[in-house]
C-alpha cells in the first residue's frame, strides 16, 4: 500500500495535503489572504519541529510565536485564556492566521482559540504527532478540558487546511507512535476489516505513510457524512466511553507517569470489545483476536476495583450521554459496529474487571 | 406606532416573539424536546424578573438555577468558567437547553457558555433589560470580554428563539432605559430618518413596545443580509469604535461608577458623529440635530485630554479593526452611512476634545 498515491483529502470544506504539504502550506501563505500569522506550538515541539517547519514560511510570512508547555495535563482553559491574551497583546486582527504546529493538545486548544478569538479568525493545521495526524486533522472538533473533563468546553470549526508531512514522525518516541495507532487501530474495527487486518502484519513501531493516509481517509468518510456528530460519526467514540474516563482519571491521578491518550484508548476498546461480545454479538474469537493484538502492543495498566466508582462518574460526566445513561459504540464483528448501546454500571465495571484479568 | 402589529420577527433561523411572548416559551417547553432546562440569570433579574417567568416554565419543566452577580464588569472568563462547571456539576447533557433571562451580560455570556459546553448546546434568550431587548436579541454575537477588551472572545452563535416581554421593561430605572435607548437612537441614525424623527418626538424615558418592536426589526434587517459581519453589519458599528473603548476605560477606571453601555455609545456616536460631519458629508445642521438629542438625554462624562492615549489603544485592539489602523462606520446624512472610514489618531482625539466642548 505504500505505493498508494496520497491524493489531498477533501474534508469539510478544507484540504488535507500529503504530498509535498509543507510546499503548500508555503504556496498558501504566499497568496497573502492574511495579514499577520502566529505560531502555536509547545516548547518540544518548538524545538524539534519548528526548524523543519521555518524554511517554508518565507519571508512574507514574519510570524509571532505562542508557545505552551507540552503535556495533555496543559490543554486548559487556563492556557487558552494564555493563547487570547498573547493574541491580543500582540494585536492579532481578524485577518490573522493561527499556525498550530503540534500534537492533539495544540490543535484542540489552537483551533478552540482561534474559533473563539474575535468571534473567529482562520487557522491552519500542522500536525506532528501520529496521533494528531490520524485524529485531530480532520474532523472540525476544538475543545479543551475542564475540571477533569475530556474536551467538555470546545466549538465545531474548520481549519482552511492542514499540512501533514510524514517526517515529523520519525524522531517521535515508541511511547508516541503507540498513542497515534490506537485510533488506527479503531479506525480498522470499526468499519474496515481489510485495513485492520493490514495493519496486523506491518510493523508497527514505524507506521508508513500510506497507513496513516488510509486512516485519515477512513476517519474523514464518517466525518463528512455526520460532521455534527448526530449518528454514524458516534462510531468514531468506539474506545472512547471508558478510555476518556481511563485517561481523566490517569491525569488527575498519576502525575507524570500518567496514560497517553492511546493507550487509554486502548484499555477502552478492550473493555468496550468485551461488552460488544456480551452485548452484540461480537464473535469470541474476534473477541480474543483483538485483545491478543492489544495486549501485544499495550503495556498493562493498574485498574483497582476501588478507582471503578470514580470512573464511573467520569463517564456520566462525558458529553456523549444523554442525562445519566451511558452510551457505548460496540462492535458486531471485527469491521463493523452499532451506535447508541446503554450499558449499566454493572456490565462497565464488569469490563474494567475482564480488563484486570488479562495480563 | 403603538397599534402596529407585532408580528413574529424571523431572525437567522429563529423567531423573536412579541405577543404573548412567554406563552410562546411555554410552547416551546412542552414541546418536549430537551431533558435538562437550565436558567442563567444574576442576582437582580433573579429578584425581580424570575417570579415573573416561573408561572410559564411549568410543571414539565424543574430547572436548575445558575446565577451570576449583575454588572457589566462580571461578563468575564471567569464567571464563564463557573456557568460551565456548574453545567458540568447538575450533569447538562447535549440534549439540555439554556434559558439566559437577563440583559445584555446574560444573553452575551450565557450565548457563549452554551455554545461552547460540549460543543454547544441550544439556548433560548429571555431578554428583560431595553438594551438587551434592541441589541442582543438578534444578531447571533456571543461574548465575554478579556483584558478589558470588550466581546474579545466569543462565537456566532443562534438561541432557537427569542421571548420579548415588554413588562420586563416597567421597572427599569431611568439610566437603564437610557442605556438601551443609545441602541435604538442608532438604528435611527444609520438607515432609517423616519424612525429617527419618531424617537424625537415620543416620550423616552419610557419608550412603547411598538418603538422597541421597530428597533428590532431594522437590526434584524441588516443582520439578515450580512450574518457574519463581512460588510454592511458593520453599520451597526456606529459610535462603537471609541464608545466600546471609553466603556471599557470606564469600567476598568471608574469603579462602581462607570458609564453603562448606552451612555458609552451616546458619546462614540457623538464623537462619529462629529468625524462624520469632518470627513463623510454629514451636514453641520444634521450634525448639530444629533448633538442636541444626545446631549439632552446623556449627561455630561469627562475624557482627559491625559486620557486619550489609552483610549486609543483600546480603540486599536478592538476587534473591528485590521492591522493597526482604527475603523469607523460614519454617517453621510441623518438614515445613511458607509462602513470602513480609516480614522487617524489625530482625527479621533479631535473628536473627544469635540465631545469635551459641548457641555
Amino acid at each position: 500500500m505504500d505505493t498508494l498515491a496520497m491524493d489531498t483529502i477533501e474534508s469539510i470544506g478544507y484540504p488535507v495535503f500529503f504530498e509535498d504539504s509543507l510546499t503548500e502550506l508555503a504556496r498558501f501563505i504566499e497568496r497573502g489572504k492574511y495579514t499577520r500569522f502566529f505560531v502555536l506550538t509547545d516548547d518540544q515541539t518548538g524545538e524539534y519541529c519548528l526548524p523543519v517547519l521555518q524554511p517554508y514560511l518565507g519571508e512574507n510570512a514574519q510570524y509571532d510565536l505562542i508557545e505552551v508547555p507540552s503535556g495533555e495535563q496543559n490543554k486548559t482553559i487556563d492556557f487558552c485564556i494564555g493563547i487570547w491574551q498573547m493574541l491580543i497583546d500582540f494585536g492579532a486582527d481578524r485577518n490573522s492566521l493561527l499556525i498550530n504546529l503540534g500534537g492533539g493538545v495544540i490543535t484542540d486548544m489552537g483551533g478552540f482559540a482561534a474559533s473563539t478569538y474575535k468571534r473567529g479568525i482562520d487557522f491552519v493545521h500542522v500536525p506532528t504527532t501520529l496521533l494528531s495526524q490520524v485524529d485531530a486533522s480532520v474532523g472540525g472538533k476544538t475543545g479543551i478540558d475542564l475540571s477533569s473533563v475530556k474536551n467538555i468546553v470546545g466549538t465545531f470549526a474548520q481549519p482552511q487546511a492542514v499540512f501533514m508531512d510524514h517526517r515529523f514522525l520519525t524522531s517521535l518516541p515508541p511511547r508516541q507512535i503507540l498513542s497515534g495507532l490506537a485510533e488506527m487501530l479503531k479506525h480498522g474495527l470499526i468499519c474496515d476489516a481489510e485495513y485492520w487486518n493490514e495493519l496486523k502484519i506491518s510493523d508497527l513501531t514505524k507506521p508508513s505513510a500510506g497507513l496513516v493516509y488510509q486512516s485519515v481517509a477512513i476517519k474523514n468518510q464518517i466525518v463528512l457524512e455526520d460532521p455534527k456528530e448526530k449518528g454514524i460519526r458516534k462510531a468514531l467514540n468506539f474506545g472512547h466511553t471508558i478510555g476518556h474516563a481511563v485517561e481523566a482519571y490517569s491525569l488527575e491521578h498519576d502525575g507524570a507517569k500518567h496514560l497517553t491518550h492511546g493507550e487509554a484508548i486502548a484499555i477502552g476498546m478492550i473493555c468496550e470489545s468485551w461488552l460488544s461480545f456480551k452485548k452484540n454479538g461480537l464473535s469470541e474469537q474476534e473477541l480474543n483476536e483483538i485483545v491478543a493484538v492489544l495486549t501485544n502492543l499495550y503495556p498493562q495498566h493498574e485498574i483497582k476495583s476501588s478507582c471503578h466508582a470514580d470512573l464511573l462518574q467520569l463517564m456520566q460526566k462525558d458529553k456523549k450521554n444523554n442525562g445519566t445513561q451511558i452510551n457505548c459504540t460496540l462492535l458486531n464483528k471485527i469491521g463493523e459496529c452499532s451506535i447508541d448501546h446503554i450499558c449499566t454500571e454493572e456490565e462497565l465495571s464488569d469490563s474494567l474487571h475482564y480488563y484486570a484479568s488479562l495480563y
